[in-house]
């Protein structure tokens, strides 16, 4: 297994060098989260209510990660935010190369926060750099509260981990406070935001926070 | 990334070895389910149901699959069923040799059922063959109604599948005719049951596949 584990390194070790080029596009001008979570948590949900609430003021676009369909980018589309569909065709996560060649298709223009969907998957996606300024891991409390220690490494690289469906906490056995110690064992200074995008809760808490980054980030230039 | 492809190829061939000789020692004996899905789907939730109804009159035992925590294992041995735990350590999914380590360290003894919990993922573990008799799919209704052609590989492939949680149907939008027409699509000849380990809705059909799926086993050998 030597030589696989010799292929990966070499593979990681591209993704490294391609992510490096991207960091550097993308240095004092544009913000990019990269969220990561499950098939199923939200993800496309919560950048729908994002967008909605965000595109007046700021210019947006997303980049979206799947094994198949374009349905993930329709959704964003429908909502006027221009949106790139990358198909992995069985990988199970994104990598730099992929993003680099999708932002030169898409030709997106100057952006304020460029989102990237990754594939649904707790875990390929967390050894892949994308040049983005951080994750976001989300956990849907319907997943069950066992999640952080279950998969560790994503909520411990995570600088932003979003809770999603809490409206739906009092049907579901779900410990907050036992989801919250085991983020705050693994990322003692992520942040941890509590949303629902049926309700709405959280979601101007998210909005504020993602134009903090972008403010701090271009502010540091 | 040919060499990337070559070495994928090859791990997978070693794997599909192990995996024939597995199948041939559970031949005629033991049905081996190989559980598959995200994480949070319910598949250690549905095991703990299933084994209180089985344990009676069938000898089971459980193999888990987790990146990290003897969890899962630790639920099911709560119900005096024998379970191994597998850390895979990062890996996405089990292989055959793993299964194969942990049948020599486990001393399980003669079993009717053999049920395996791969790692919480709805891509990886679909391409890897345990020696199992079927692979089984869960998808929860929380995770949305478009999951099967976004992750198709998985539907085809597994004779079996479980939509879990289904007493949050009320709470969610889940169009579940829309599932049925997807699931028809990518595996006509798959089952489809319907289940919530909360209400014990499906679970007496979901037992009863089991147990007919193990007599047409015998009766075959």
């Amino acid at each position: 297994m030597t030589e696989t584990v010799d292929v990966r390194r070499r593979v990681l070790e591209a993704n490294e060098a391609a992510a490096r080029l991207l960091r550097e596009r993308f240095a004092a001008r544009t913000l990019v989260p990269n969220l990561i979570s499950s098939p199923g948590s939200g993800k496309t949900t919560l950048l729908e209510a994002t967008v909605q609430r965000l595109a007046g003021r700021l210019r947006l676009a997303v980049i979206e990660g799947d094994i198949a369909t374009e349905r993930d980018a329709d959704r964003l589309r429908a909502l006027g935010v221009p949106a790139f569909q990358i198909l992995t065709g069985g990988a199970c996560h994104l990598d730099a190369r992929q993003v680099d060649r999708a932002l030169a298709e898409a030709h997106f223009g100057d952006l304020d926060v460029l989102f990237i969907e990754n594939v649904g998957n707790l875990i390929c996606p967390t050894s892949y750099d994308l040049g983005e300024d951080f994750k976001v891991a989300l956990l849907s409390v319907t997943e069950g509260d066992d999640k952080p220690f279950k998969y560790p490494a994503i909520f411990a690289r995570a600088a932003v981990t979003v809770l999603t469906k809490v409206d739906l906490l009092p049907h579901v056995t779900f410990d907050l406070e036992a989801v919250r110690v085991q983020l705050a064992t693994l990322n003692p200074t992520g942040d941890v935001l509590l949303t629902s995008a049926r309700t709405g809760d959280g979601l101007a808490e998210w909005c504020a926070l993602l134009e903090r980054r972008l403010a701090a980030k271009r502010s540091a230039a």
